[in-house]
């Protein structure tokens, strides 16, 4: 095992500091361990609240990254993925970053929430670099036993994997509570990662039309490309330009369906206006705390007879699905340019702070990290 | 037809004026109407409203009135009811307020939801008293060819199909939308007819355990009546004692639904304090616009993983439900003493503003209107 | 009115006697009542099945064809569409054959099946002859006052539309009814127009695979060519190669969906084996009685824990979406050929005789009736 | 630890042999273990199927009884219920047979059927007597850490919540899947324990009528006690008396919701046309072979646009609300007399043949086990 002895990651250390490289040593491998080659990883929006520490419970230092796929280099034991199959040494695989769910308490038996299980952890979010490598910006990451692995099929390359990344399986999450129907009008808000996935599948679900709300134009192209009906830019002079074009869209009455994925209070509002009576709003983007606001419980409620749902996380269910729906789907999004086409940049591992302020700006859609140098096979 | 060529009916000529009585001339049957002589009308929150002009389009004058019980005095034709039975002459009967429903719009055939079909008019609301008998508030009703019409089992008395009346379909929309399983906990804010009707059925559907949060003393006394497990003030001082309390009763998680029956906006946000991640809260007390209540849709509805359901109106299945409901169940609720005991006084025609006054007060949870003489056999 | 003073039209007299045509006068129209030329009718199984007399309650004579695409000759009063359009001279409409429902019944109004409704009546199946022009094979269309109509938007082609036809709004039901998430493995048992077009919506609803299991090759290359992800051969020799092909395309487990489309009884045996544990089966394709097939309830019900459901005929909502569909996705189905590339064979009207022994022999898989000649401009 | 070194336990050593008393030492607890005195276990129909060897993979010798309630003698380490308090000794508990679900297969994580999961083992019938004291026909029960305990509330009697048994969450899973909402009709085919639980829980859920049909007296006359609309019994002569009578009772519509719990496969044929149009059917019952039956898929199925559920086993979430069940309504059931008035005899170790031929020939409703003898105080 001396070719992979140690390696180099990006650490978090904490609120508002850069991150730096550091070194580390390979990890011994426990009784179904399996040691990973990281092929991707990438940075989204939850990246850049922890580099502002505003995730609560997050043991600084802390390797970001969770959604990742790597090439397995070592294992111990015979782990097996979901599927009952051994991990063999160099395949493909991903894993569910959500770890350490004890099927044991109340949400994970009862509620049948294990997306709100109190032992649940997070790879490169809740796991600590004094642990170990336990996150996907690093040449190695390490899944402890009982990590829930997924081989990737030969036919499904890494790229399109980690452009699902972690918007895909919250975004699978999102469009199932929706409950689409065939010729249903949704609208998305927002066009970041979450909104654009959120946007193409309800393409796949054979929606009647898919409108996106956005601020920023590099994502209303994006969101062209991905084929979405009709991409209306927000606007925010008060006179709501946006909000007619909808209504002129959907016979006055508003969209079926909306998925509200900008994490702006205001925009709940907003979106509630362009849903129908009786319809449904789904509110998946609200994943950190930017204050209130204010509903009428009688007119956008009540008397409007509205159904909204918020969706917190994912299960290893979305997860799964999520490589069934990439093998099945990926190439043909976005006009035949396959679902690789949202990430807009990538990064190697010294260019990770780069990566964080691009997010942060809107500059880019999605940015992977490629934290080992690109070899000629896989 | 000489004995009701005449009747005497309570109107509401405008906005804060005093309902008076004004004689009216029995109607010329259509084929397929009917004439009742109406046994009990109620008076509600609505009627309220409608006293002070606060619900739109309402052609004044108007018989106010709109869930009613009455005997069949004459028919033209050969009316049936919904059950396919002849309406006969001398049958007590009741029926669906909401009458034109155009079973040909987009609300109706495509939405199903006609509760919000443009054509809907409604008995007692939105019915002038110029066109004819179409309100309780009247010692005649009119029924119109095409209303909807049960007859009410001779194992159901009228006392307690009227003290079901409006609001118990209501509950049964609410009921049926919170989707309660059996041994879950359910919360129910106010305890007005709709909040008292909402928790006696959150009894009959097998929960775990009912509580009500409510600031009058008279409700509280009277939901202790019905049985609920624990009847709970309402802390209005800000040291939000009744939170407290439900989440004590609750292992910290809070309920798993919250049905809110106040329309006080603020209740809204203080009922989803009170109901677990994942939880139902379902909205139905916002019949009127009292403005708006700030929500935070990461910790109240993103992060939480809510479900959170407006409920508008009712369809007649609700109301044909009604009436089995009370055949089945209605004498053993409130420990024996039936669903007529939510009654808390009934009025003569000539004491129906004193009627508002009581329900605008509070002084009353519910309110009957009798517009005939009381007689020996029905 | 006189360049429509009469008609030519095709007559089913009864059991097992060719259909013949005959001469009919143009319509009276009552008020709100719209005189149609028709562009295109079909033919389908249930024709087949009233050609044989095997269906109850045909008021024989009968014109045949019940769903039909045609354009407006002349309306009288100001009859409107469904979304409250006026129906316009020179417009191309459609509409749903299924009329007179009650709106005032216990399965219209309570159990919110007018599928179920006792009074309705269908175009081109129990409406006889003898009361007008009610169905399709006829150059001329009557719509009394009632009939549900929808004007066929400019973007879609009448051909497109009668190719959906009478199989597509029942598929959407059914595709409604099997609920197919993002991902799931779909079988699709029988591949004849509504087979088809329930595999063509399961491909669109996102589906993570779609097989078709037939006997007929001409189908199977169709339904190859709508894109499924693999049609197998129905082996009916014992030797179960469809199953084990299924089983192993699915880890052994089974499709999530299966929906029965074929009306054979042993098929349902056949299917449920082909499903896995927890999955959903459909049966949409037995509106004939071919007999009993033996099921396990403790192997094939209870212990599989499946969910099995029929699917009975379509509402108006099904109908109303399957324009949106056509009008959205209906040109790049069948790799771009569209979704008219289902059919077969055009007939006119002396032809219908052939058209039927076509469908019955399986050796089209959708065909049209055409009564009027070709005009060079619609 | 000397008071409970060893003790005894009833032995079935095979098909069709005689349940035998055998002495076991008492286990050496694991980490997380606990050790109980066993108060009652119970016997069921699936006790007889064990006794003639009718379930396949089971691990004779084995010791029967699969829920069973005990009192801790014993823990090691610091073990927790799944509402997270620690485990006493000394107190009352129950946990769920099942035990070993592996939270990592697809069944669990992705089908979300942990009762499908091919690593579930159960108490009393596939964990052998080799092993351990893993059955409650026995003195002493060992818990295995991961096993999942729940607390008996001291408000709840342990005879009551062995009265559950293994039939109350069964039925709670049947009940929950029928989805029965208030007013339902609702039918139960079969009196046994899984068919009177689902009885009185269909009461318990608001039904507007819950019925019984049965074949035995004995059944019957519990069915009454427990406060059912009507016991009808079986009509096995043909002339079908029972189904006239279900007809007569609901309009000839039949009930909106059947549940079979009689296992007998002619039943589901039976119970399908005392069903509505458009209703539930749910097959609980079936959980041994016993053939097939003839369905016709056209009439039964498709036009009928039934919904048919197989519901197999349960997970922890249904045991979870059992007790909460019982403890808000068990002492209300029976007019009173309350769920323990289910039981119809008590036998101590030596009588376990006894309580087997007893189930068999249906002399009894259901039959605890009290495997220690009666003490003063608990």
């Amino acid at each position: 095992m001396s070719a992979h002895a140690s390696c180099t990651a990006a650490v978090m250390h904490g609120a508002n500091r850069p991150v730096e490289l550091q070194h580390f040593s390979a990890p011994e491998l426990e009784p179904g361990g399996v040691l990973l080659e990281t092929l991707f990883s990438e940075v989204c929006g939850t990246d850049v609240h922890l580099s502002h520490g505003r995730l609560a419970g997050v043991p600084y230092p802390i390797i970001p990254g969770h959604v990742s796929v790597g090439k397995v280099l070592a294992v111990r034991g015979e782990p097996r993925d979901v599927d009952g199959r051994p991990v063999r040494v160099g395949a493909t695989v991903t894993f569910l970053d959500v770890v350490g769910t004890c099927n044991a308490c109340w949400f994970c038996l009862v509620g049948k929430m294990p997306n709100r299980c109190p032992s649940r952890r997070v790879y490169g979010v809740t796991c600590s670099a004094k642990e170990g490598l336990y996150g996907g910006w690093s040449q190695l990451i390490y899944l402890k036993p009982g990590v829930s692995i997924l081989e990737v099929p030969s036919t499904l390359m890494p790229e399109r994997v980690i452009a699902g990344g972690c918007a895909l399986p919250t975004a699978i999450h999102a469009v199932d509570t929706a409950r689409i129907q065939l010729g249903d009008r949704v609208l998305i808000q927002g066009a970041g990662p979450v909104g654009l996935s959120a946007a193409t599948l309800a393409l796949l679900s054979g929606a009647g039309a898919v409108y996106v709300v956005e601020r920023h134009e590099v994502r209303l192209a994006m969101a062209r490309d991905f084929g979405v009906d009709e991409a209306i830019r927000l606007d925010v002079t008060g006179s709501n330009g946006h909000v007619e074009r909808i209504l002129a869209l959907t016979d006055g009455r508003g969209v079926d369906v909306t998925i509200e994925a900008t994490g702006v209070p205001a925009a709940v509002k907003d979106g509630i206006r362009m849903t129908r009576d009786g319809g449904r709003y789904v509110v998946v983007g609200h994943y950190t705390d930017h204050g209130e606001v204010g509903l009428n419980p009688h007119t956008e409620i009540n008397r409007k007879h509205l159904e909204i749902r918020g969706v917190w996380g994912v299960d290893f269910s979305h997860f799964h699905r999520m490589l069934r729906i990439l093998d099945r789907h990926g190439a043909r999004v976005a006009g035949g340019k396959g679902w690789e086409h949202m990430v807009s940049r990538t990064y190697g591992l010294e260019e990770v702070n780069q990566a964080l302020a691009d997010v942060e700006t809107g500059r880019i859609v999605k940015g992977l990290i490629r934290p080992n140098p690109v070899r000629t096979s896989r």
